[in-house]
């Protein structure tokens, strides 16, 4: 197939790309590099299938030039940053719904048809079943980030209905392994590089999680969008455990040979909007016959040897 | 209290400034006029306690110069027109979901601490229980309208988490009554005008919805405003009951004394992403004493004397 993979040079969507040059097909990345970075693409940049866009996804013009020709896109690209919303609350409005809207516009103005789009499990707020499935009561948003996305969501599932278009949407737990660039591991390895003695934690530690390993994502992703049928399909993506952030410490200092001590923030949430115990319902997606290959414990140990052996990139943000 | 209302000269927007003038509070409305009438404004322009601002709500800096000094904001206004989202897909985004941040930013400005909002039964999509309840499962969108309005409540949702406001989100069924401008008893009685024997029905009539009657709707908002004690509350807002469109059809000609040719387009829905079963079940808003006074007969008769008696409404759009 002929895909565009927005967020082409992010964690996700880099690794995606990498993955679909490896079975055959032509892709066009389109990235803004606000987050991504150049080593994550100079793979794929050395195959001829793969092209690059350097531009903005705010440009409807910029996405609809290189939309032509395309026959799927993943629409990768976004904020990611849940915790910093109430921060610059613009900025999850702009990069995570307005550009969606681009994306399905750039779409329509080509008669591309297909989209796989990268939502997550803080649509659920507070979620008030867990595990969570998909039809759990409508929730209440409880962040920007999460606000934004329920929206992007809702603006794929109506040029669905009026369009004729064909969306798989994925909402993700926190996604873990090589490229990570930000979250809680991310964060405490580069507090503990710093202070290897201490270790100062958001909450109160007993904060409730669940991880995917990013090849396990990308297995699922591709699976869904080969068994679609409906014209909007809703997975959630995650492993069917959780842990708490002190055992996440425990792994990550037990990995390093340290014994930090800890200081907590307290409360029982890292920040406002935050969602204490986030754990979703995966047998949909597993009703496909995909399985997650690495545990929660593999995917936090993955990532603590990939920054290990990549520690440039803890500078890069 | 000094109320901001958005969409000030609108149907709801206008029937609500009346109230709160006749209830002793002071108002500040806020229209572009693209759908309000100059005529709903006239009454409450006499009172010394009103003032009009005529302007775009797109426009940050004129929506904030307008808030200062309230204390509550009513945000009715919006794009309305769910059956032609397919023909103009950004105004739904720019008129409900962008302008609705725009008004959260000016209260935060100003801090304004309390908005009552004008969502939509049309959120549910093709609701999976009916009647509908406020926490059925988790919805798809099947019009660019009830995206951009979950789009809104959502931002709101995660405005009162982020920043401490509290909201009143009111999910109406189609409203009807004295100032209506559109919908189906408009479009029908605008037919039986120009040609009394025959009318043209969309969809196969078999079509069931809800309707509540204008200042059944006001009642409701003040009093929930009046009673909310959470962050987020979210109402229903209906009557209890649903009619088919030949019900309807048959109370208009009835009041009307004709007996037209029914021609219908086909279909078991009006137009792309409607919904052919709306039935909202409203005993949350019930439970706090809350009674509609008409039937829905009742209010599509009350309409069709309205525009009996104010034919020009006709023309204006």
């Amino acid at each position: 197939m002929r895909a565009f993979v927005t967020g082409a040079a992010g964690f996700i969507g880099s690794t995606l790309v990498d993955r679909l040059l490896a079975d055959g097909n032509e892709v066009v990345g389109f990235d803004n590099f606000s987050t991504g970075q150049e080593e994550f693409t100079a793979g794929a940049l050395l195959n001829p299938r793969y092209r690059l866009v350097r531009s903005e996804l705010l440009d409807l013009e910029a996405v609809k030039a290189a939309m032509a020709g395309n026959e799927v896109v993943f629409h990768l690209a976004a904020n990611a940053d849940v915790r910093f919303g109430t921060d610059h609350p613009r900025r999850d409005l702009e990069q995570n719904t307005i550009v969606t809207w681009n994306v399905l516009e750039a779409m329509r103005a080509h008669g591309v048809r297909r989209i796989a789009f990268s939502s997550t499990g803080s649509v659920y707020g507070e979620a008030t079943m867990i595990p969570t499935p998909e039809d759990c009561p409508f929730p209440v948003q409880t962040s920007l980030y999460g606000a934004s996305k329920v929206a992007a969501e809702g603006l794929i599932q109506a040029y669905c209905e009026g369009f004729g278009m064909q969306a798989c949407i994925f909402r993700f737990v926190s996604i873990m392994g090589e490229r990570y660039t930000h979250g809680h591991v991310f964060d405490f390895y580069k507090q503990l590089l710093e202070h290897p003695g201490e270790l100062y934690v958001l909450g109160d530690g007993t904060q409730r999680k669940s991880y995917l390993y990013v090849q396990d994502c990308v297995d699922a992703i591709l699976l869904a969008l080969e068994r679609a049928s409906t014209p909007v399909s809703i997975f959630n993506l995650g492993t069917d455990e959780y842990c708490r952030v002190t055992d996440s410490i425990h792994w990550i200092c037990e990995r390093l040979g340290l014994d930090p001590k800890l200081q907590f923030a307290g409360g029982d949430r890292g920040w406002i909007g935050d969602n204490p115990f986030i754990f979703l319902e995966c047998s949909r997606m597993r009703g496909l016959g995909w399985r997650p290959k690495l545990t929660i414990q593999q995917s936090v140990l993955r990532t603590v040897e990939y920054l290990q052996a990549n520690q440039h990139i803890l500078a890069a943000r």
